[in-house]
């Protein structure tokens, strides 16, 4: 069954508190060139037959309206994978 | 500055809750065609200068010791972009 991937990040002029606590740990370890860590988030959502544009447009809508809260997050990718 | 994208998703033989709730809520939203939701994490790592196969596998191995629980959740990708 196909599956469709929405990738949701926190926006870019937004403190994004998870990534910076990661960044943290991340020098401590001694992992000091990875920088600015963000962390988001990967929805898979699987559609039951073929993938139209139709619904690819009704995913989109839901990425939109449900699965992020667009003050504080941006829908960065809508694929379908399968 | 390019950036490693690493993907992390529950794995398949655990429930998701996160993941049944959004289901849930799309079916009584009337998107019920959309099924299975299932939500990860996607985590962006900024690197300073030319990412080398050595930091590439360096940043495999962040992806399994710190950014992902591998009792529970499974790397299902790390791709450069930018």
């Amino acid at each position: 069954m196909p599956t469709i991937v929405v990738d949701v990040m926190p926006k870019a002029e937004l403190l994004d508190p998870q990534g910076k606590a990661v960044t943290g740990s991340l020098a401590r370890l001694g992992h000091g060139k990875f920088q600015n860590v963000r962390i988001g988030k990967r929805i898979e959502l699987t559609v039951d037959g073929e993938v139209t544009d139709e619904i690819l447009a009704e995913a989109k809508q839901i990425a939109d309206e449900v699965l992020s809260n667009q003050v504080i997050e941006d829908v960065v990718g809508i694929e379908v994978v399968e």
